[in-house]
């Protein structure tokens, strides 16, 4: 299986793009964003105070305006890209190469000048570099006066949001890897054990299965682990903080643990959570691991293209309101993903987004208990043409998730 | 040890906050940047699309604007900010609250109304919310429109590039464990390994250690590995990419092998990288080891407080340069750093910022040969009153860097 998006499927993407200029009557559009760029051309890196950007012209071949540090990454990973502007560093731009000192962002802005677009009309995802850790700089339109610049925010994340099916593939495959880093998980939880160790052992576990079977196909298009599955502190009463951080603390019996895995494939991931119980649960344990269930199903039987996003909310938020649960909610019921954690659209009942077919979510309905204990299940679910498919397939009931 | 910065601390950072205030004359500063949030109060979080701000007027306490799903993180971790405005989530807002639909940053606006400061004048980290993954809202400034706000981007980073006792304590122990990770780095490195499998053992057996003998004052202040130490594709003809990506290939006798190792702790990270060379070198190899490490000497002796940043670029370029090596120039010689992965300010020739005691650098030159191998040491460098210390304390020599 090939383990990353075709050289086709990115050249489609690009006229997509090119689509939305015309729409737009643009002369062509700047993109900042290193996920969209990633998206647009596969060129997989680590975003840094540099500044990053990519030239998709209303006609012609598209350009990277990149660091030096980047040249031979883009020359491996993006050959058809052939023109490239480099520029050596930030916040200096050029002076290595010329002696002369000034912001790449100037410097892209004669880039763009010397290809003729100064003073048209032309799109930016963002006002200015993504850049990150510290970068300060001037916006698109401080440094190119005369264009007429239109920012069109969310027009790529309008393409992300419907997987074609190379992407689909690469989910389907991070859901696997997912699905053994979470067995291993289960397998490693113990009394007595601590969290964040089991948490690295199961992702080391997993991560070599994965290497040894996918072989030397495999790269990595961002920094992190290929193949993972922790407790990110959810353990006992940290299982009531949704977004709770590693702690150094053993697991007891009697604890309620919530977890997470993935993997990473060509750039993709998919999201399993699960709610485990460390020995035999106690009605209290039980009551809530079933209303969460239920939540859960009643949101996964919602899922159909036409519907709102807003529509699968209110019935994962139906199931908690009538268990008498509703103070214990802390979040909506889910959010799309690919390439990034979290991605529009969200199932929330303020979203009035169409679900269709191609569009991926998690779904994640939860309940906390504070102090006690938190609830929730998180399955990948894909939006096929007549309904829904649950690509994550990892036991989902109480027995199952009974570690005793 | 304490494993986290003191609450006094964070008060004092405070405190410099509302004196940049009134240096400005101004009632108050809303900070958006997740990192610049954690360094005044330590609420460490996940960012995610959801909008966080925190707000500090020039006399009165400190207030949070926070998701739902973050009130107990911020209870627990910030209890002495009482003053915290939570919304459900986004995009809806309120909703479930008030079956009523707002932005959350209408609702941040609401909650600057209510405490009387929506026609006064105020700074600001950013021109609007910090939050990622497909967030889409107005800026301050749309949801403030009686307010004059000054864009304060560099101000709370100027606070942050010189490191405080606790900052340093932490950034120490952190370079400890790193070394740990790089001793098992280096242990594990055998040619027929996987590089990513040898990057997650060595992690997870850091980590184990680390963990082990910190015991359970030990908390994580964001996601990710605890401990870690890897290869990050940088392997053979790969080293020669500075940013280079993870791939799953096999070290072979004769590679050029770049390494990055460090910790988390408390928040903090420390910068620890090698090049190691697989068998006996070759002539070709010992040579550019030895410009490489000329280079970082060069650098190395000419930190301290009063020179300007640019200074310590060209010292280490000079050795580049005088040698021919000026072609393999790909990147300048370090950064600042401490709670991100770079921070201002950055040693490069075009850095005009002065450096002083408690700065904190990677000290990083490297030279990078096309298609053959590249060449980089990172140490972390602390600034001290008379001139500099090195942190990390891994071997450096061609010796003990030769894997046999």
């Amino acid at each position: 299986m090939k383990l990353a998006i075709s050289k086709k499927r990115f050249q489609m993407r690009i006229e997509a793009v090119r689509e939305k200029l015309q729409e737009n009557t643009l002369e062509g559009m700047v993109i900042f964003s290193p996920k969209s760029i990633f998206y647009l051309c596969g060129f997989g890196h680590i975003a840094t105070e540099r500044p990053i950007a990519m030239f998709v012209p209303v006609a012609g071949e598209p350009s990277l305006f990149i660091p030096m540090l980047e040249v031979e990454n883009v020359r491996i990973k993006v050959p058809w890209i052939t023109d490239v502007r480099t520029y050596y560093e930030y916040p200096q731009g050029s002076a290595l190469l010329t002696g002369e000192f000034k912001h790449p962002m100037k410097l892209f802005a004669e880039f763009l000048q010397n290809k003729g677009f100064a003073s048209k009309a032309l799109g930016a995802d963002r006002a200015g570099a993504a850049a990150t850790w510290g970068y300060i700089g001037p916006n698109l339109k401080e440094v190119l006066p005369d264009a007429k610049i239109t920012l069109l925010k969310d027009e790529i994340m309008q393409l992300r949001i419907i997987k074609d099916p190379e992407e689909i593939a690469l989910i389907r495959e991070s859901a696997k890897w997912g699905n053994l880093a979470h067995t291993f998980l289960q397998e490693f939880t113990e009394p007595g054990e601590s969290e964040i160790e089991i948490t690295v052992r199961a992702s080391y576990e997993a991560t070599r299965a994965m290497l040894r079977t996918l072989g030397p196909d495999f790269e990595m298009m961002e920094s992190g682990l290929p193949a993972s599955a922790g407790f990110r502190g959810q353990v006992g009463a940290g299982s009531a903080l949704p977004h709770a951080l590693g702690k150094n603390i053993k697991i007891r019996k009697g604890d309620v643990l919530v977890t997470g895995a993935g993997a990473r494939i060509g750039g993709y991931n998919s999201e399993l959570e699960r709610t485990m119980i460390v020995g035999v649960p106690s009605e209290k344990q039980k009551k809530y691991f079933e209303i969460m269930l239920n939540s859960q199903d009643a949101a996964l039987e919602t899922f159909k293209p036409g519907i709102k996003c807003s529509e699968v909310d209110k019935a994962a938020n139906r199931v908690f309101k009538e268990a008498g649960c509703s103070e214990y909610m802390r979040h909506h019921t889910g959010h799309g993903l690919g390439m990034e954690g979290h991605e529009p659209p969200f199932l929330d009942i303020g979203s009035t987004v169409t679900i269709r077919p191609g569009m991926v979510f998690s779904c994640e309905p939860g309940i906390y208990i504070p102090e006690f204990a938190g609830f929730r299940h998180s399955d990948t679910v894909l939006i096929t043409e007549d309904g829904s498919e649950r690509i994550t397939y990892y036991p989902r009931d109480l027995e199952s998730m009974t570690i005793l």
